[in-house]
């Protein structure tokens, strides 16, 4: 029998080193990984799948580990994947997080994993979605994907969830810290925790008026607004509800639709990066660009003279 | 004389209709612009250019005429290309702003030009960009190029540029308008117009604490934060000593430089997109992607198979 075939066998038979494997797999980009996906992709597309987003400091995991307590006591089998694009340091800060958290890891009901930043962004995206698809065909019900809302990261968050959770804090410059970057523009549901905190309403405010300001009369979806103070245990029912009206609502206008198209744009982005890998080629070609503008070529100029390199390149191999 | 060669003479020559007709084949990407670049790029590089961006009613438009006054009084040559990157309905706002500007348009040492949106974003981004290299060849001192920051578009102002300068206003939700994308990771400059408005003082105190936040101890520039009122004409000066001191930071820090990864990026995207465009086509495979998915295919199988398709197409026309 072949490692994969040997892996998809366990993994089918319910064995969490088999999922463990899966997903390093995935993580790695291990060559075995589209066979494996291949001989479980009919079982993709069963679970529900959750983003948590937001600033360092708002209290992700907390909620996340909230989340999954309350989803195991409705018999909800709950897989958390923890991602951590930034430097291997905040890795650390991120996997003490996780302590707290291992207090669930006894749950046969409960998986977590924590994924580093090895590599490029774009790996990590697809690392990210790789492995919420092995979770989402072990048969786990919920899942839940945290990631800090940084940079491009939230859109990520976007094409490998049904419903993203945006988590925000009051204080240390209030609004200012989600300014970072278009975070808001993401959100299904917006959460400000450590509600109890001064400046908490008129976040909540700032947030009901810029919601409504950005969908209202869209026919869009109006994001709800909920303060929740995940440290004592305290509105999280709140978030699930939220959490459960856009899941309804997806259900209602077509989730099918929703999924395809993102499976599509993922399609579209590993491909553009298979090509840009191919054209680039692992050092990447931006000395030799550098080299032909410093000659004084136009940047016309030199596209058309890496283009035809690159068309050249490809044909040399047929 | 060919087309191209007459133009550049004319252009030369410091015909402003010429320059006008550059600019429309940079627009349009017409088939001529590359060789009319090339034809006159050894005079590129010598204007200074500015990026102004920021929400849709923050003053951009106002302070522009102000930054162009001032700029006239002190016998440099301006520029100024207005980007909308919206719909035809903006747009018609927009040129409605411009006729405010018309009093300008009299001196001859000012040119104004409003580019609005066709097709796709990455055309308006490489559109605009080629756009300033055009007025920089002719010889006009200070481009002064103007976009609404939304989306993407403030990372197209950094490439096209020296020195950013984001405008925001006071009021109307305060901070969150700027939430809408990361609007101040790209400040060289931050200005608060309209600062006679209440709401000002907080939001100057913001972005000074955000500014710091984000730079300090990096021995990165740390953006300076202006209050301005364009309405009044108060405060431009300082608005221009702020950019001033920018410009001074950049040539003692190593401006070729700078300019240089900005070039190189600037080919890698377009060379991407001219790679897309081939491997897309007009009409793009998102419904044969689909297609795909929906007959059960994984995406790593989907994207293996266009790979194929696209390589096989770039070398039957070898």
């Amino acid at each position: 029998m072949s490692e994969v075939r040997d892996l998809a066998a366990r993994f089918r038979a319910g064995h969490k080193a088999a999922l463990a494997r899966a997903i390093s797999w995935a993580e790695n980009g291990d060559p075995s990984y589209p066979e494996f996906l291949r001989s479980v992709y009919a079982s993709v597309g069963r679970a529900w799948r959750t983003g948590i987003t937001g600033p360092p400091g708002a209290g992700k995991s907390t909620l996340v580990n909230e989340l999954a307590k309350n989803l195991r006591a409705r018999d909800r089998t709950v897989g958390i994947l923890a991602v951590d694009p930034s430097s291997p340091i905040s890795g650390g800060a991120l996997l003490g997080d996780r302590i707290r958290m291992e207090e669930r890891t006894s749950d046969a009901g409960v998986y977590i994993r924590s994924m580093a930043s090895r590599g490029g962004h774009g790996g990590l995206s697809r690392a990210s979605s790789d492995a919420c698809d092995v979770i989402d065909a072990f048969g786990i019900d919920e899942v839940l994907l945290e990631t800090v809302g940084v940079g491009q990261a939230e859109y990520d968050v976007v094409s490998a969830t049904d419903t993203v959770v945006v988590v925000l804090c009051p204080g240390a410059g209030d609004g200012i810290q989600a300014m970072k970057a278009g975070i808001l523009e993401v959100a299904d549901v917006l959460v400000v925790n450590k509600v109890d905190l001064p400046g908490s309403d008129r976040l909540l405010m700032d947030l009901e008026e810029s919601a409504h300001i950005r969908h209202a009369g869209t026919g869009r979806w109006i994001p709800p607004v909920v303060g929740c103070s995940a440290g004592k245990s305290q509105g999280i029912d709140e978030v699930l509800a939220a959490m459960d009206s856009h899941r309804d609502h997806l259900r209602a206008t077509g989730l099918a639709a929703v999924r395809a198209a993102k499976r599509v744009a993922q399609v579209q982005r590993v491909l553009h990066e298979r090509l840009a890998v191919q054209l680039w080629g692992a050092g990447g070609q931006g000395e030799r660009v550098r080299a032909l503008l410093e000659a004084g070529r136009t940047p016309y100029d030199v596209v058309d003279e890496l283009a035809e390199h690159f068309t050249s390149a490809l044909r040399s191999r047929a």
